[in-house]
C-alpha cells in the first residue's frame, strides 16, 4: 500500500444558500480543491451525501457531479453512512490511492438541506436512525441525544452548564472562521435561555440545518513531494459500526463505534491521544462532543464535561477541539461535514488557519459519526 | 493486488413482498450467501441500494444491515449509483479483497419498492435522471428510454417486433427461474397489445417494480482454493460514467459508459466478446438490452435488434443474454439487480443453473447500468 497525502482542499461559505443548488455548491468547492492541488486531471472521485434523495429528489449523485465538473467518464462513487458519509468517502478515496487503483482522487461531501421545510428535514434526518423501531414511535434526533445527555448527567454528574460551554466554545472558535454559518459568539446564559427542543437539550445545543459542500484532493506521497508545498499525510484510518437503535447499546453514554475506529487509527499511525495537536469531532449536539472526546481517549470516561469547563478543549488549551467552529457554529450539511473536518485539519497543519491557527500543529484527528453513533470513521493526518 | 473469487451466493424469491421489510429481505439473502460460502465471519461489507431513503425512509443502510446480521462492529459501506448500485458495491468489494484490506467481504444489494404507490415509485426512479433538467419538465424513465427506442428505430431500422422479442426471450428464460417475479412465458402479440406506457414502449417492454435482495461473498483466490468447491474468479472489472441528461449525449442510441466499462473489463481479463459463454445485462427496458449488447461489442452497432430476431441471444444461441430472465422477468429491485447478475453468473459457471444451464459455461459477463446510462459497471467472471 502506498502512502497518501492530501494535496488540495476547497470549501465555500456554508449557510442557508437558497440561490445555489446542490450541484453548484459541490462544483464550487471541488474546483477550489482542484485549484489548490494544482492538478489538471482527476482519475476518480468519491462523494459523500446522506440523503440527497429525500432532500432534493436526486440520486445517481456521483455521476451527476462528475458530469457537472466536466470529468466524465471517470469512475465516480457516492457513499452513504448517514452523517458520516463525508468521512467514509474520504476513507474510500484513501484506499483508492493507497492500493494504486488511482493516482489523483477527488473526495467531496455535499448536502442541500433547506429546500424542504422543518418537519421534512426532521424526517430526513430521522432516516439515520432506525426508522421502524425508533422514529416510528415518535423519537427525533434531538430526542435520541437528549436521552444520551440525561444518562450522562445522571451517571457522571455532567451539568447543564457544561453542555452549554461546548456550544459557547465552538461559537467562539467559529467566530474566527469566515466560512461558518453562525460566526458569532454566544454565552452560557444565551444557551440556557434558548428554546427547549428535547429536555435537557435547547436549540443552542443543536447543530443547524445547513447547505454546503467541501472537497479535498488526494495523491500518493511520492507524487505529492514534487509539488513543493507543505505536505499533509494520512497516517491513520479507522472505521467501525454499532447498533443503529440506541436501545440495543450496552450503555447509551458510550460510543463503541468511535472507540473502535479510534483504536484502529491510533494503531495504524502509531499515535496516542497525547500526541494530537488538535481534533475535529462530531458535535451534532453538545452532548455528542463530550461523549466523543471520551471515546477518543482525550479524557477519562465521564470527565468530558469537566474538561470543557476547565478550558482544556479551547483554542490555546491542552487539546483544542473543533477550532473550525465544529458542526455547532460552522454548520452541519450532513454529507459534507466529514470532508470539511479534513479541510480544517489540512489548513491547520499547513499553518494557514489565520486567527484560529493552533500553534505548531503537527498531528490532527478527525472524527465523523453517523446517526446516534451507529457508524464512525476516524482519520489522523500529519504534517510531514 | 490479489486475485479474488466469489465463494458464496444467495438470493431469495423476488416479487411484491408485502410481508417482508427491507432488512428481512437483505438478511435472508445474505445468510444464504454466507451459508453457501461456508464462512463463519465476515471482515467488512458493501451494500448497494439506490433510494432506500425515498422508498422506505431509511438511510444509514449498511450499518443497519450489519447490525441486523449481527456483524457489527465491522466496517460497512453503502454505495449508490442509481440502478447500478449493486454492481458498484461488487466492484468496491472486489477492491477491498484485492488490495488486502479485508479477506472475507460480503456484498449485497437490496431495494424495497412496493411500500410506496405507483406515482411515488415513478418519482423515486426519476431521482436516477437529472431531477432539475429532465424530470422537472415531466419526463419519466420509460419516457427517456422511449426516446432512445424511437431514435434506434429511425436510425437503424430496428422494429417494434424486435423490441417485443427481447421481452419474449427473457420471459422464456425467466420461466425456468424459480426466483423470478414473473416466471411465465409471453408472446410478441401479448407485448404488442399490452398497454402503451411511452410510445413506442408498452408495459411488457418495461421491467417491473420489485422487492428483493441478493448477496455474494468474496475471498482471495488463494484462500478459496482450500474450500474444494468449483472456483469462480473475478477476472475483469470496469466502471465509467456519462452525462446524466440524455440531451447532453453525442448520440442517444450509444451507451458510452457501457462501452468504456466493457473496454476496461475486457482489457483486464484479456477476453473479447467472442470468448463469452453468457452475459447478464441491464434490460430495464427492451431497448436497453439491444443498446447494451451493441455497446458490449456482442453485435455491430445497430444490429442488436436483428440479433434477437435471429435467436442469437437465446439460451442455446450464439451468446445467451439474460438467461436468468433479466430485469424484465426476474424483476428489478434496483439496488439488488447488479448483485443478482453476479449470483446468476456464479450459478451458471458452477453448473448449478438447472433447466436454464448454459452448456459448458466458462466465461460470464455482467453489465449493470445507472439511469439512462449515466453510469455503468461491467464484470467478467470465469470458472477456474
Amino acid at each position: 500500500m502506498r502512502d497518501v497525502a492530501v494535496i488540495g482542499v476547497g470549501m465555500t461559505p456554508w449557510g442557508e444558500l437558497w440561490d445555489k443548488s446542490l450541484r453548484t455548491n459541490f462544483v464550487e468547492s471541488a474546483l477550489l480543491a482542484i485549484q489548490d492541488a494544482g492538478v489538471d486531471k482527476v482519475d476518480s472521485m468519491f462523494v459523500g451525501s446522506m440523503s440527497s434523495g429525500v432532500f432534493v429528489g436526486q440520486e445517481h449523485l456521483a455521476s451527476l457531479l462528475a458530469d457537472y465538473l466536466g470529468y466524465g467518464p471517470i469512475p465516480a462513487v457516492r457513499v452513504e453512512s448517514a452523517c458520516a458519509s463525508g468521512g467514509l468517502a474520504f476513507k474510500l478515496g484513501f484506499l483508492e490511492v493507497a492500493s494504486g487503483v488511482s493516482d489523483i482522487v477527488l473526495v467531496g461531501g455535499v448536502e442541500k438541506m433547506t429546500d424542504v421545510n422543518g418537519s421534512e428535514a426532521t424526517y430526513a434526518l430521522g432516516t439515520a436512525a432506525d426508522q421502524e423501531y425508533e422514529c416510528f414511535h415518535g423519537v427525533t434526533f434531538p430526542g435520541l441525544y437528549a436521552l444520551i445527555a440525561r444518562a450522562h448527567m445522571e451517571t457522571y454528574g455532567t451539568t447543564r452548564e457544561q453542555l452549554a460551554m461546548v456550544a459557547v466554545k465552538n461559537h467562539e472558535h467559529g467566530s474566527l472562521n469566515p466560512l461558518a454559518q453562525f460566526p458569532f459568539k454566544i454565552t452560557v446564559d444565551t444557551v440556557l435561555k434558548s428554546v427547549l427542543i428535547a429536555d435537557p437539550l435547547r436549540i443552542l445545543d443543536c447543530s443547524p440545518i445547513t447547505d454546503g459542500a467541501a472537497a479535498v484532493v488526494l495523491a500518493p506521497v511520492e507524487w505529492a513531494k514534487t509539488l513543493k508545498k507543505p505536505m499533509v499525510k494520512i497516517t491513520g484510518v479507522g472505521h467501525a459500526t454499532d447498533t443503529i437503535a440506541l436501545s440495543d447499546r450496552r450503555d447509551i453514554t458510550s460510543l463503541d463505534a468511535v472507540e473502535k475506529a479510534a483504536e484502529q487509527a491510533y494503531k495504524m499511525s502509531g499515535r496516542k491521544p497525547s500526541d494530537l495537536s488538535l481534533a475535529e469531532v462530531h458535535d451534532c449536539f453538545t452532548i455528542a462532543e463530550i461523549c466523543v472526546t471520551e471515546a477518543l481517549g482525550l479524557f477519562p470516561k465521564g470527565r468530558g464535561g469537566e474538561a470543557v469547563e476547565q478550558g482544556l478543549t479551547r483554542l490555546g488549551g491542552k487539546i483544542p477541539v473543533n477550532v473550525s467552529g465544529g458542526l455547532k457554529s460552522k454548520g452541519h450539511p450532513v454529507g459534507a461535514t466529514g470532508v470539511a473536518q479534513i479541510v480544517e485539519l489540512v489548513k491547520q497543519l499547513r499553518g494557514e488557519a489565520g486567527p484560529r491557527q493552533v500553534k505548531d500543529a503537527r498531528v490532527g484527528l478527525a472524527q465523523n459519526m453517523g446517526g446516534s453513533g451507529g457508524s464512525s470513521v476516524v482519520h489522523i493526518l500529519e504534517k510531514m
